[in-house]
C-alpha cells in the first residue's frame, strides 16, 4: 500500500516537512538556531560514543527527539528522495551504533549521567520511552532504505531488554513509566518477524498495574511533585490494564499504551484487552476529548482530569497527545472496522494536531488551549503553560518531532487494505497503489477536501479485479451523494459500520463520486460541559473553526452568534495559504453605555456585529491576538 | 457614638459573636476544637513568657490570632457583658505583659525561635504586623474597659519600635513585608493622645516603596517561591505609595496599607495622598472588585491580577480581603463624604464578608469562590484552594477572628456623628445615642433590612436640637420615598453625595421615615469581564444572591434565566433563620435528547424549570453540592 499525496492540503504540507522542517529540526537538535531552546541531544550522543568530551544536557528523554527526527526523516525519504539526507541519516544511525554499549544498551542520559541508575529509574527515567522510539526510528530506516544497520542497533538493544526485564526468575519485573516500548515492539516484532519481540510487548501490557506496583518503591517516583496528580494513575498503574474503565493520568502515555494495548487486541485476538480499549474509547471520546480532538485537560501533570472537565482557556491539550489520539484511533479501526474511530482520527488530526505546528514549519505549539486572552495568559499564574504565540523550540521538545513524523507519515494513514477490501479513512488528492486479491490496483482520489466534500476517484488496473471499497461517510456529514460510472448509489443502504461499501468486479477507468457537502455546523457540547454552557463551535467538514482577534476585534468573550444566523463561506486564497472563512451575523454588547461601572443593572442593549471565523489549526499565524473557538449563542426562549 | 443593634439580621450576630463564636475561638487557640487544625498560638505566649517549655508552633504570624481574638473579645464587653469573659480577657493581656521583653519587644516567634533575626525578616516575617494587632487588640481593651494596662504594654512596644525603626542615623530604616502597624499606630495616636505614633505610621506609609527596597536584600525576598507573584509589588512597595495607580500584590496587605493611608490623610489633610487613593479606590472598585466585594482574583500570592480579571471558579476573595475592604470604605468617606465608600462596604460586608463564616459561627470560608462545582474543585490542581465547604479552622487562622472582631464592633461603621452632623451608612434596627452640639440625642431605628428597604427613625432628645441628618441612598435603590413626620420630602433634591440630608431642629418623638423600594434587579458586569459574559447576577437590596444545588438540582452551569423573568420573592422563616428567597422562569438544556455524544449539532431544544434563589453569604449552610453567583441571561437578539 503505497500513498501519496497530490492535492492543495497534505501534500504542501509533506514537502514543508521534507524541505523545511526535517532540516530545521536538524538544526534544533544541533543548537544552530538563534534564540530557540538548546537541544544538545545530537552531542548527547558523541559524548556518549567518546568522540568528545562534556556532559549530558536535556531532559533525561533528549534521545527521543533525535530518534523521532530520525523517523521523520526516514518518513520523508520515501516521497522526498534526498541523497543527502540520506547521508546525513546514515551518518547519525553510524552515530547511534558507536554509542551503543558493548551489551546493546543505547540511552546517552544513564550512559553519560547515570551509569548505575540503569534499570533503576522506571518513574521518570523513560529508559525504555527512548529504546521505543529508537525502535521506531530503526524499523521507519528500515522500510525507507532496505538498509538493515539501524535495525541491527535496535534489536540488540531490544535483545537486551527481553534478558534483563521480564517475569522470570534473574530478571527485573519492571515497565517503564512513560509507555512507548510497548508500540515499538511491536512494530519490531512486524519488521523483524521475531514473535518474541511481540511476546515483550504482551509482558509489558499484562505488567503494568500489577498491585502493589514495584514504582512506589522507586525515590523517583512521583517526581518532582510527589502529589496525587503523579501517583500510580499518573502512569496508567493504578490496575491491570484490563480493569481499567476512565482514561486517568498524563494523557501522552495513556495514548501510548492503549495504542500497544490495540495492536495487541488484534494480533492476538485478545477479548479482554479489546473490551477494555472499548471502554477506554468511549470515556475518552464521550467525557474527556476536547472538540479539537485535544485530550489531558489540566497542565499538573499533563493529564486526564474528570468527566466532562474541559476548560478552555487552561486547557493543556498537548500537541503530542492529540498525535498520541491519532495513533491509538488508527489502530482501533483494526479491532471493529467502524468509522468512528477515523472520525475521531481526522478530529484530531486537522485541529489539534496542526494547531501545532506553524504554516512555515518553524514554530510549535506544545499546548493548545481553544481559549486565549493574552494579557490574561500572561499575568496569571493558572495560566503560565499557554503560550499566546508558537515559539521556535523548547526545552522539552517532544512535540515538534512528533508532529514531523506524523505529517511525514500520515499518507499510512488514508487507507487501509487487506483481505480483499479497500478503507479509506481520510480524503486528500492522492494516489494509492495496492495489491488486492493479487492484483496490483491504483486508485487516484481528485478532491479539495478539507475545504470541500466532492471526491472522485478513478481506477487504474491492467484487468478487471474484485474487492470491496470502503469510503467514510464522515460522521460530520448529514447526506452522501454516490455514484458508481455515472449511476446513483444508494449509500445509506450501503453503510456498514459508518462506511458505504461499493462491492464489484472494478475496471480501469472507472469512477466513483463521492459527495459529503459540507454545512457550517453549530456544534454544542454535552450539557455537562460547564465550559461550554451555552456557546457552540463551528465546524465546517473536519474542520473546527474559531475566531481571531485579527478578524473580529478584541474582547472576543463578548461576541454572541444571532439565533439564526446565516453562515457565509468563502474560499480566500489570499489568507494564510488559502482557507475557506465563514462569517455571520453576531452581537456585541454596547460597551459605550457601560461607562466606568463595573457592575450595572442589565440592559440588553446589543450591537449587530460581523463575526468571522477562520479555522483553528491556522490561529496564531498571522498577529498576535485573542482566540476562542466557542462563541455564546444567542437562543430562543 | 453608641449603637446597639436590636434587629434580626446583626443583633443575632453580634450575641452570636459573644456567646459562641468568641468563646469557640478561644477554644480553637488553644487546640480544644477536635479535628481543628491546631493553633498553639496561646501557647506560643506561655513558652515566650518563660512559663512552659516548648517550640514555637504555628505561623510567624500565629500572635495575631490571638490579638483578634482578644480585639473581638474586648468589643463584645461593650454590647454583652461578661465578667467571666473579662476575666479570662485580663488573663491573657497579662501573660502578654510577661512575654513582653524587658525592652518592650513583643512577639513569641523571634523570642523562641528566632531571636537573632529580630527586624531582619521583615518580607515575611510579620513582626510589624503582629505588633500592629497588638496595638489594635490593646486600644479596643482600653475603650472597653478604661484599663490601662495592654494600653501601657502596647505603648512600651510602640516606643521600642519608634526608638529602632526611622529615617534617622541608627535607626533601621525598613518597613513591615505585611502593613498593619500603620493603622494601628493611628488608633494608638488616637487612644493615647501621642503624637509620635502618627509620625511613626507617616514615616511607615512614606518610606513603603522607595526604591531601590531594603526588601530585595533580604534572603527571605519572596518567600517560599522567589517568583514575580511574591515580588516588590506583592507588598505593594514597587513605588511610592503615592505613585501607586493600580491595586497590586497581596489583597489583605492592599487594604491595611490604603486603610492607613486613608487615615494619614485625613489627619494630616495630605492632598497626594488623597489623589492616590481616588485613584485606587477607582482602580479596585471600577476594575478589580467582584460583585459580592471579594478582592484578590489569585490564590498564587492571594493578589490582584490585571483590570477585568475575574474568573468566578478559582476565583481566592480571601474572607480577610473583603474585611479589609470594609475597613478602606469607611475611612475613605471621611475624604469625602461620598456615599459610593458606603456602597462598596455594605456590599462587602454583606456578601464576602459574611459568606465567610457560617450561620453556627464555627465554620468558615478562607477563600470565597463565587462559582463551586465540587467534583471538579476537589480534582482540579488550579482549585485546590477552594473549600467546597466551610472548615472549623485553619492552620493560617487569619479570617475567623478576623471576622469576629468584624462584625462585634460592626455598630461602629453604623453612623458617624461629627461637627453637628450625622450621617447613615448603614441601616439595622438599633438604638444610636451620640452627642451632638452638646447635646445628647438618640435615634432608634426601625427596620427589617437587609430584608426590607423600609426605615423609621425616630429622634429622642430632651430639648429640641440642631444637626443634619444625612441617610445614605443606597447605590442598590431606583427610587426613595422619605418623609418627616409625615410630610414628604423630596429625596432626590436633598441629595448630596449620595446622603439624603435632612437639616433642622430636631425634637424629641420627631419620626422620619425611609423607603428605599427593594426591587430584584439583575445586575451585569463590565463587557471587559470575561468571565461574566452573557450572565447576570441578582441584587435585592445588598445582597448578592446565588444558586444552590439544594436547591436546583445539579449541573448548575446549564440553567439560564429567561428573557423577561418575573421575580416571586417570598420571606422564608423555616430557611437558615429566616431569608427571603427569589424564584424566577429559567431553561435548562433538554439533557435527555442528548445521548452520550460529547458534541452535537446544536438544536436549541429547552425545557423550562423554576429557578431559585438564595443570598450568596448564606451558600453551603445546608448540604454540600454547587454554587453559582452568575447565571446565564436569554437575550432578545
Amino acid at each position: 500500500m503505497n500513498v501519496v499525496f497530490e492535492d492543495r492540503f497534505w501534500a504542501p504540507r509533506a514537502r514543508l516537512m521534507a524541505e523545511e522542517v526535517i532540516p530545521h529540526q536538524w538544526k534544533a537538535l544541533n543548537d544552530q538556531i538563534p534564540g530557540a531552546e538548546p537541544s544538545h541531544a545530537v552531542e548527547n550522543f558523541r559524548i556518549a560514543a567518546g568522540e568528545v568530551q562534556g556532559a549530558f544536557h536535556g531532559m533525561v528523554f533528549q534521545d527521543s527527539d533525535v530518534a523521532k527526527w530520525l523517523e521523520a526523516a526516514c518518513y520523508s525519504l520515501q516521497y522526498a528522495p534526498n541523497p543527502e539526507l540520506e547521508r546525513l541519516i546514515d551518518e547519525v544511525v553510524e552515530l547511534l551504533g558507536r554509542a551503543q554499549r558493548d551489551d546493546g544498551y543505547l540511552n546517552t542520559y544513564f550512559t553519560i549521567a547515570a551509569p548505575d541508575r540503569r534499570w533503576k529509574d522506571m518513574s521518570f527515567g523513560h529508559e525504555l520511552y527512548c529504546a521505543g522510539h529508537l525502535i521506531e526510528a530503526a524499523v521507519a530506516h528500515y522500510e525507507a532504505t532496505g538498509k538493515t544497520n539501524f535495525l541491527s542497533i535496535a534489536r540488540k538493544y531490544a535483545d537486551l531488554i527481553r534478558r534483563e526485564i521480564g517475569p522470570n526468575p534473574g530478571q527485573r519485573r519492571i515497565y517503564d513509566g512513560h509507555e512507548e516500548i510497548e508500540l515499538a515492539l511491536v512494530k519490531l516484532y512486524r519488521a523483524a518477524g521475531d514473535e518474541s519481540y511481540l511476546q515483550l510487548a504482551k509482558y509489558f501490557i499484562d505488567e503494568r498495574g500489577r498491585q502493589p506496583s514495584f514504582l512506589l518503591d522507586e525515590p523517583t517516583f512521583g517526581g518532582a511533585y510527589k502529589d496525587r496528580w503523579f501517583h500510580l494513575d499518573y502512569h496508567q498503574a493504578h490496575a491491570p490494564v484490563r480493569e481499567q474503565r476512565t482514561a486517568e493520568g498524563h494523557a501522552v502515555r495513556a495514548m501510548y499504551l492503549y495504542s500497544a494495548m490495540a495492536d495487541l487486541a488484534w494480533l492476538t485476538d485478545d477479548g479482554s484487552l479489546k473490551d477494555a480499549l472499548f471502554r477506554l474509547w468511549d470515556n475518552v471520546t464521550q467525557k474527556r476529548m476536547y472538540i479539537t480532538g485535544g485530550i489531558g485537560s489540566q497542565e499538573h501533570g499533563e493529564r486526564f482530569t474528570i468527566d466532562y472537565d474541559l476548560p478552555n482557556d487552561t486547557a493543556y491539550a498537548e500537541t503530542c497527545a492529540a498525535i498520541g489520539l491519532v495513533f491509538w484511533a488508527s489502530r482501533m479501526f483494526r479491532l471493529d472496522r467502524d468509522a468512528k474511530y477515523a472520525d475521531v482520527m481526522e478530529r484530531a488530526l486537522y485541529n489539534g494536531v496542526l494547531s501545532g505546528i506553524s504554516l512555515d514549519g518553524k514554530r510549535y505549539f506544545y499546548v493548545n488551549p481553544l481559549e486565549v486572552h493574552p494579557p490574561t495568559a500572561r499575568f496569571r499564574h493558572d495560566m503560565q503553560h499557554v503560550k499566546t504565540e508558537r515559539v521556535p523550540w523548547f526545552g522539552c521538545a517532544c512535540c515538534p518531532p512528533n508532529i514531523a513524523r506524523l505529517v511525514a507519515s500520515l499518507n499510512r494513514y488514508v487507507c487501509t487494505a487487506e483481505n480483499g477490501n479497500v478503507y479509506y479513512h481520510l480524503y486528500a488528492g492522492s494516489r494509492s497503489e495496492f495489491e488486492v486479491n493479487g492484483r496490483s490496483v491504483r486508485l487516484a482520489m481528485e478532491t479539495d477536501y478539507p475545504w470541500d466534500g466532492r471526491i472522485a476517484v478513478s481506477v487504474e488496473c491492467a484487468e478487471p479485479v474484485s474487492f470491496n471499497l470502503f469510503f467514510r461517510w464522515p460522521g460530520w456529514a448529514d447526506e452522501a451523494d454516490v455514484s458508481v460510472n455515472g449511476e446513483p448509489v444508494d449509500a445509506r443502504g450501503a453503510l456498514q459500520k459508518g462506511y458505504i461499501r461499493l462491492a464489484g468486479e472494478w475496471r480501469n477507468g472507472d469512477r466513483i463520486e463521492l459527495h459529503f457537502p459540507m454545512r457550517v455546523r453549530r456544534m454544542a457540547a454535552h450539557p455537562l460541559v460547564r465550559e461550554n454552557a451555552g456557546k457552540v463551535a463551528l465546524q465546517r467538514g473536519p474542520l473546527v473553526y474559531c475566531l481571531e482577534e485579527a478578524d473580529n476585534g478584541a474582547n472576543l468573550a463578548d461576541i454572541r452568534l444571532s439565533a439564526d444566523p446565516q453562515f457565509r463561506t468563502e474560499f480566500r486564497q489570499d489568507l494564510m495559504g488559502g482557507i475557506v472563512v465563514i462569517r455571520a451575523d453576531g452581537y456585541r454588547s454596547d460597551s459605550e453605555a457601560w461607562g466606568n461601572a463595573l457592575y450595572g443593572e442589565y440592559s440588553g442593549r446589543l450591537r449587530k456585529t460581523t463575526v468571522t471565523f477562520v479555522p483553528y489549526a491556522y490561529w496564531g499565524n498571522r498577529q498576535p491576538g485573542e482566540m476562542t473557538v466557542w462563541i455564546r449563542q444567542q437562543e430562543r426562549g
